[in-house]
């Protein structure tokens, strides 16, 4: 039998079903798969059924069998067990904030980084969904023409928030819609029918976490320290995708027929773009897409080197499992992940450190 | 019996209704109140049953008794009938984009340029509900600290495409919360749970005409010819108010506890801003309000002559309604609206030209 035994973290939840979903289409070799929730009373219908394994608590001991574990839960959950699992010598894909911003730590976008994950201390991350929208759209131009600044405003769907927050959003428009009044749980306020300004908790410096992370993760994923960055996110009633609106000025004059040219021929990218016949990306109908969508590219009439798109993405599929499923990918064809419980018997395999990137 | 003969083009649309209710809560000086409808099929229940008149069909001679006639009907109908009244010696207030950008035609915030009513030829507009939210809450900072670039992003409201709009959101939400398919017929896509990067028309620029209004229109009020403005307009699943994340550059640093005061002292301006407590304005509060309201107060983090805002608005009310009734309040204030049937008779009173203002 051969094939990596794989552990999904979270897998309960929207994003690690999603990861399960990922593997199974993708053909991910899987020796073994064991699914863990930090959140018993979470639990799901399987979403395989006869195939997909029972869900188990997390314990200490959880990864003593395991080369690769996908964590999908969140920042807490992730910062007490990844360090478990990667002393048990497995190596840790990460779809949580917890390390996404440690020097130590590589954050991919497959199709725009590949190529940092070899330098893991068995960790990797995944970006925030809206970081890998925007990178994927402004890699391609940036490799060209660098960029100067960057202003995006994000509209972004309730399941950012997980599945409670997608049965509040229904919850609540059928009570608006039978005239009758909202009380919120999940998000501070009513999101049917409305907008919040608030993605996750607010900082000191007056951002909000969703909207510095943007800012941090955008600058390390392309390499760009110190790029100014302006960012607005905002939540709107929709269940799945988010829509970015990105604002970018380059280095250098830039045309949006050579821009939609580059972005046509990007893998992972795809561009919906004729504003005549209202061609351009939504996301009701982003949900499954495997791609980031990218249209209404257009020059800013005010300088020449600026343009204007917009950019949506399914941020449970390639926002956040699929992300992760490729980054795990490109571990495995690096020779990153120890396979099938050969390792413990093994001298002298090249591996890496396998050290707590926590400090 | 003192006032005006007053006349609502548009009187059973949204914006129409909104004029009539300001005009009663206000107690603008009316000696009589005609309203007019260029699309009888619309007629509604009245407003204020008991009180107010029949809605009348539009007629080449509908104004010939009018000294002020507020348009809230499309374009067509005000590039149609608008010079009729004029010619008839009404002063016009339209809310609709026929004569914005003219430059014979003052485009008036009360509160941000008031004093070039003076200039008007019979004729005076009232900008984009977005513009009034944008401008609003910028000239304050503006006139202290000249504005060097701004990029905005709308979260508008379906009310801003009318009372169909409205109804099909509905429509639409039932439909998706049951499950079944969603045929659109207002908008070009399903607006339920979803976003539409699409206000207005496209132009051969590639921007939407909402986003080439917000452009050319807050330049206009602002006095800032030639100012770098970029916007991206998208129509969010939302009834009533409009939100515009803004991110603004300015000539000098600018300290946002500055900017907040400033903000604070102006009128109309209403600042809720405590993110801590998730204070921040939202557009389903947002509804009924006469004031602009703003939070998120932050500085730019890349940029310290740079801040970010969060601007919402009731677009029918102080984007639209409110705004153009203000006009009116300060044409009569300043004695440009001929008042009672008096014009006739004398001679040698100071007018305006009263020309047609289409060229």
């Amino acid at each position: 039998m051969s094939g990596y035994r794989v552990a999904v973290v979270g897998a309960t939840g929207l994003v690690g079903q999603e990861i399960i979903r990922c593997l199974e289409q993708r053909k991910f070799p899987c020796s073994s798969l064991r699914l863990f929730t930090a959140d018993r009373s979470a639990s799901r219908e399987p979403l395989l059924p006869q195939r997909e394994p029972a869900v188990e608590g997390l314990s200490n001991s959880a990864f003593d069998e395991a080369d690769l574990v996908f964590f999908a839960a969140g920042m807490d959950v992730a910062r007490q067990f990844a360090p478990l699992a990667i002393k048990a010598g497995a190596v840790v894909v990460d779809s949580s904030p917890a390390w996404r911003i440690d020097p130590d730590v590589p954050l991919i976008v497959p199709e725009v980084n590949t190529a940092e994950v070899r330098a893991h201390k068995g960790l990797v991350a995944g970006p925030e969904s809206t970081v890998v929208a925007l990178t994927m759209a402004l890699y391609p131009l940036h490799r060209v023409n660098p960029l100067k600044q960057v202003v995006v405003c994000t509209y972004e769907s309730v399941s950012g928030a997980g599945r409670a927050a997608q049965e509040e959003l229904s919850a609540q428009a059928r009570l608006v819609l039978e005239g009758r009044t909202v009380v919120p749980h999940v998000f501070p306020h009513q999101i049917a029918f409305n907008v919040l300004p608030e993605v996750d908790i607010f900082l000191d410096n007056g951002y909000s976490r969703g909207e510095w992370s943007l800012v941090e993760e955008t600058r390390k994923v392309l390499r760009a320290e110190g790029l100014p960055i302006s960012a607005t996110c905002a939540r709107v009633p929709v269940y799945v995708g988010h829509a970015v609106a990105v604002h970018a000025e380059f280095s250098n004059p830039i045309a949006p027929e050579d821009a939609r040219k580059l972005l046509v021929e990007s893998p992972g990218v795809r561009v919906l773009d004729d504003p005549d016949v209202s061609l351009y990306p939504q996301p009701w109908f982003a949900s499954g897409s495997d791609d980031v969508l990218v249209g209404r590219i257009r020059r800013d009439a005010s300088n020449s080197s600026a343009l204007s798109m917009w950019v949506v993405i399914d941020n449970l599929r390639k926002g956040a499992a699929l992300n992760v499923v490729q980054i795990a990918e490109e571990l495995a064809r690096q020779g990153h992940i120890p396979e099938g419980g050969k390792r413990h018997g093994q001298v002298g395999t090249p591996s890496d450190s396998h050290g707590d990137p926590v400090h």
